[in-house]
């Protein structure tokens, strides 16, 4: 008899306003939605309380679903500073909770994400949002940072084929989105 | 009989490649040296390792060190936009660590160090660390970014007389540099 293991991925998009998240389910090559959302943060908050807006709904988000890996989308500089700034905090600030938390963090590019979703790096952000809600059946189209969330998800599912197999092998190794 | 409380307080200041950190105990006016040190990002790492790097590290001081409160310095924009980006991650990741310990954070700018610690907002870096070693009655210098870490621990207790006071009023906010 074989037991198929399933594997839970969060995949995160990080924003200077609003951080997407997506949480599946992968057994074998099937995905399954498990859930979705976005953290908005007041944008009117000094920085620190922005920052920790984001760091506690990832730490609620993680013990609260129990994911086994994630998948965070990589940020690029902005042509505004200021707005690189921000990112980076925010995604600096969802990384470090993703550690503290124990899980392994993998890194995809946008062009990544459209690759392995779409299957092409050039695709619209209305395809990509196409290809989640067919790949998971969905009934409805999730609000777009959610949608981000669920693609990079499924772009580390869909990267890395025999992930449970994968699980039981000791610790794995941070690395842009390989297993090591 | 008074008895004057004694407030710990954990200077942070974030950079892409170094963090340096400061720790002093305030005691009414006066200020004790407790600890300093910097936390070394391996440069060629990927990106998640190197914030794992810090976020640990971080989390280790404050829980050895046990501090009351966190002064961390702002950052600013950078020509090149990919250090800003590097350095917002390494702030957001510091950031993130210390609210999720349930440290209540304070921010000061470089400016304000200055002016806090030497008297003048234009001071240069070399009289910022030799106040450092005279407010703190160090034996030697300390390594340039742990001295910028103990500079903005001071720039918080000299900003905020009476610190171990409000200690006991509860919840206090995060507020650029000021008890709310």
């Amino acid at each position: 008899m074989t037991v198929q293991k399933s594997v839970r991925i969060l995949g995160i998009d990080p924003g200077s306003r609003v951080t997407g998240f997506g949480i599946i389910d992968v057994c074998g090559r099937e995905h399954f939605y498990v859930a979705s959302g976005c953290i908005k943060t007041p944008p009117n908050a000094p920085l620190a309380e922005r920052i920790a807006v984001i760091a506690r709904h990832i730490r609620e988000i993680v013990q609260q679903y129990r994911p086994h890996q994630a998948a965070v989308e990589q940020v690029f500089v902005n042509v505004n500073p200021a707005a690189t700034l921000m990112l980076g905090q925010a995604r600096g600030a969802a990384l470090a909770v993703l550690v503290m938390e124990g899980l392994p963090v993998f890194e995809y590019t946008a062009l990544q994400v459209k690759q392995a979703v779409v299957g092409k790096g050039k695709a619209a952000k209305e395809q990509v949002q196409h290809m989640v809600v067919q790949m998971l059946s969905l009934s409805g189209t999730p609000q777009s940072d959610a949608a981000d969330g669920l693609a990079i998800a499924l772009t580390h599912a869909l990267r890395n084929h025999g992930l449970a197999a994968q699980l039981g092998k000791g610790q794995m190794q941070v690395k842009r989105g390989r297993f090591q």
